[in-house]
């Protein structure tokens, strides 16, 4: 559900990525397509380059209003039908230069590639600051021992510098991933059919100007109908939302009254109850992580797109996909807070290490620290 | 993602639910709550009764800013902490009669459950629409002879009155499911810890007061952590929204040019291809209908509420059930716009029959018809 | 995948419900329902009664390798056709008697409600003796006072009773649902295209007739592409593992080493570390309810059936609704171990709860476990 | 659920890649790795030389019978533990060689990373056969006209080789991702509390020798509780599973009885209707991939490991994980049957492009075809 909510998504973490997807963002982004695809056509001779400029300029003067636009877009199904009407009727004679060889779903997938590498950039930036964080806490605590506790049970001693390595590691590795799915993603540009026969024998030309112009990948071919990267980034949102589950969890169960290892620097109070901590921060990350799975599983099930253009699962991918980058991006946010912000607590670590362990002992754990640090500052 | 797209809101047929689940009926309901609340504790002697009536005029006359109230439900991360402050400080003198005896779980899943309520009267109004209309279909067509096809396949001979029927028979079976667990919801009302305790020994006689003043159901007792009933409502829709999904892809099915057997009445044109006539009512409701088992196998995983409050897992479950509960609702309606307008073409479903068929035969398909408008008629 | 692991199904507690959904339970029941349809068309004058004993008896002596009867299913992608085809010549003269008036589906939909029926007697077993179990620890300990923990964190004292009551609460809530759904399930009999057209005019009474012989509920109309029941028998079990999963968290979580307020009797130990209380049970409990969400999502996304046989989405429930009822199976059988042994620990709860609280103070927990008790002991 | 089903796995073209995973496969595996182990800690001077090799004659010599692992495995929750006792038992005085440092998750989790690779080459080989078969329709059909449809309904021509080739191009994606993340899967040693401890200071030359003796990727640091490459390895067989779908849906759609564009070579028939072609390859492969996505998200919503070892989501993996390189294997096994014999009709293309359109026009389908059969040729 494209535009979010003031209730509820500050305390999700999720605004600021909601910001960059909102009904105004997705306006921005298919008209930005539609010009980019005037001047790429223009390029290979499809239209007139004076038109395109006109359209360009219709497009910079067009003020969409969202409701109406969502309105006009019932009939057919999708917002880019009513939109292109609407910049013909504004370019005038220059009218034949938009959508030159185009079908609704070549602007509106491209559309969403171009929402998607916006919104991943907030998400990728949280994942990186969250990550440093626990960077952060892995150095200043190399040696703070504390207990592992396996199954919920103390076992050996450990160090909290480990704890947080391995968060920071998790948190890295899904970054990449994501980076690098998202920066493969290529425009869509394949006309009715998906082969490119109104724009012949121009076709792929325009396609890997409308790239260019874009800053997006060269599709190769159309993949209207051949979602692998879809479901790519999917499998990459989730991995990032488990990686950040996974240290909210700890923040979590290591905040618990009777353990009091760590805390948040500004946890939730309760005016009944002064000495509650709350870490409102992990709880909130932990909160979007879990909402992230139901969604890669519808977007995986939408995969199955029947013929040259499905008829339901790819209107089922935009908000669904839109919602997955929503909630893995208030995941991270959420996350970012948290460690950024973590306070440590090496006593409470060593009494409750004094419980079971006999002491801390010699062990790699150091050594482990190092290893993931050097790794990460290496790439 | 609580306030909807203008966008694809209408398209998606989530317009009208959406509206019921917006910032602003969210915060109409937890003030209607706390309102609920105070009358129902003054009616046990535990606020004043003049108390009780300032909070209520407080509340009507508090003007809450959406945007300022979710950037103060950061910090103790849900809305309801700094909504009482607000109420409090408007209540004056009768602040102290401003959430008697609760927690803010008690007046966010109460107020859930309002919204519920409220966004489940559309989905069931549309729910009973599309049967209504399935089952004029079956009525009007209960000796339509056309082919039947199993496995993609031509089979046997059967009747469009009696694949209508079969429309209808799910979609009643599914509304009244959805309206038996959506009747039931109860109110929430336990206190800090879940046990009643700030309001002894008033607090199950205020707990009916509060689910009599709101027209809902009784709690017996408090079910913070026992979400039995959050994911009987979540099968409900799911079922709801499969319902919808059979008859939303029998009408594609059915549509396709080459059998041509149904249409709809506002099919989706396209300009560069006027043949075209896209069942797009169906083709959404599809969509929509696809995006809820994600949605539901999320609120059941969130079922696992430890302690008296569960980390992450409460939170989860807000904005996933407002989703489902719209996504389910664009399913049905959508389906109803598509089987209200829907033409039979019984011409192009006797040459279709007449591809493998030696002829209708006999058989039960009229008396199937009876069968399910006569139950339908008999509740 | 249906034969289980001799490995990983006892520690999951799978190994009851999956003796009763393997290869052997297959065949007995697709047998089962072919010898009821004999006899039931029989006794409406399809066959002759003494051809329909000559199929009970070939049946009876029928031994079926289920390795060649899964080669041959391959096929025609259902083990009903080569087993028809076994059955009647084992039946010899009488063979004509097999399989009257029935399509594939009718057989496998039917047997697939036997086999449901069986294996869910076992889930409602050990879901019925773990609310006991948590019935008794609430008895027990209505008045062992403990601290509430909300978000993690201490909060107020409550009493280890009202956790136990709501535990209860919501295994018995659960099991009732579940019991209804199961004890709804009706026999499916509609011939090839649903019309019970091979059966004109005995149709509905052969059907009804098949329903009593196996003792299932009566079907009304065919429901071959209506799933709403398969919906509904999903959305059931996975309340019912979300059920399950509330007290297995809950479990794990008070069994940590710092808590240390309850254990189970036979708890995992180590060698190398021989202070370890895994709570095995618990842990093994909550990893079977992990694995349900996703399968009822599976379930629901199926309900899609196009046409008058689905082309996927049917042949897609079998096994992921014979897993769901494992793993649900699975979580209530560890569960009730889990609770049945359970040893509470009143010193470490007094312990705990001095930390942050002052006394236990007055509250309605005793009352609330009595409300609980007495809402059971009333059904 | 690990043995699979002699019913029902050869028609989901399960059945060799069952094979891989049932329980005998599983005992290999671990005890593969207790023996590599074993040699890698006598490597680094841990334990004997000669002690590890009677540690692999020991194994060698060991009949486990997998009920009674299976019933020694609940106690502890894993069957490592027993197979523990069992090898050093059988090795005798050299037992002390056995398990040198590990813990029991370090070999269960290096014994699933190898059974996913042995069941992953199955499913590998099936994606590479199914995509060669896509390749050559391709090819062989590069002008072979039919109509695009768009929505269900006939849009603009296109040929059956940018179909197929499509299809062609989304399998051969996903099968280069699933093999990436299948070869970069490491091995698994991090000791009781992951910190390597009782192996100080050779733990990580160990594990880096461990890896090289099973031909396994070096891990790094330890990563139980840093499952981002479990999640990965989810989202490529899930990615996997849907470009098997695309495909399966076309056919059932392009072989239905009104188009019969396509058939399958050994479609399934019906005694009582002979004009059935079923494209039940096509069928069980798309029911196949339905059942993945729901797997996946089990999987990503278990990535929550909390503390040093989950309580829970680690038990979850272990099934969830066979389970999805079951059906994603069966997927690709029936499209692979499906695709290799397909038969393609080009008059019934001609036919039904006849309908709307004006004649196959110029377009770029040729050169699409070319562009991604080169591609797959240039790799």
């Amino acid at each position: 559900m494209t535009n979010g909510s003031a209730l509820f998504d500050p305390l999700s973490g999720v605004d600021r990525v909601s910001a960059r997807l909102d009904d105004a963002a997705w306006i921005r982004a298919l008209l930005a397509v539609e010009v980019a695809l005037a001047h790429a056509a223009a390029a290979h001779g499809l239209v007139p380059g004076a038109d395109a400029a006109r359209v360009e300029q219709a497009a910079a003067g067009l003020d969409v209003d969202p409701v109406a636009l969502g309105g006009a877009a019932v009939e057919g199904g999708n917002p880019v039908i009513p939109l292109v009407r609407l910049l013909r009727a504004a370019a005038g004679p220059a009218g034949g230069a938009v959508h030159p060889g185009a079908t609704s779903q070549d602007v509106l997938d491209t559309a969403l590639v171009l929402l998607v590498r916006s919104a991943a950039d907030v998400v990728l930036d949280d994942l990186g600051a969250a990550a440093e964080a626990a960077a952060g806490l892995a150095a200043a605590h190399r040696d703070t021992s504390m207990i592992a506790r396996t199954l919920g049970q103390q076992a050996l001693p450990t160090t909290f510098g480990v704890i947080a390595a391995g968060w920071c590691a998790g948190l890295d590795r899904a970054r990449r991933q994501l980076d690098a799915v998202v920066r493969g993603l290529p425009v869509q540009f394949g006309g009715a059919a998906g082969t490119l026969a109104a724009s012949y024998p121009h076709g792929p030309a325009v396609a890997d100007a409308l790239a260019e112009r874009l800053g997006l990948a060269r599709q190769g071919v159309p993949w209207h109908t051949e979602r692998t990267r879809i479901g790519e980034l999917a499998g990459a949102l989730g991995v990032a939302a488990g990686a950040c589950a996974k240290p909210a969890a700890d923040v979590v169960a290591l905040a618990a009254t009777e353990l009091g290892e760590v805390g948040e620097d500004a946890p939730g109070d309760s005016s009944s109850m002064p000495h509650k901590r709350n870490p409102i921060a992990a709880i909130t990350a932990r909160a979007c992580a879990r909402r992230a799975p139901g969604l890669v599983g519808t977007l995986l099930a939408a995969m199955e797109h029947e013929h040259q253009r499905a008829a339901g699962p790819w209107h089922a991918e935009w908000e669904t996909l839109t919602d997955l980058l929503r909630v893995t991006g208030g995941a991270a946010a959420r996350l970012r807070v948290c460690l950024a912000g973590l306070r440590v607590h090496p006593e409470a670590m060593a009494r409750n290490l004094a419980l079971t362990a006999a002491g801390p002992g010699r062990h790699h754990a150091g050594d482990l620290v190092d290893r993931i640090l050097a790794e990460r500052a290496s790439r």
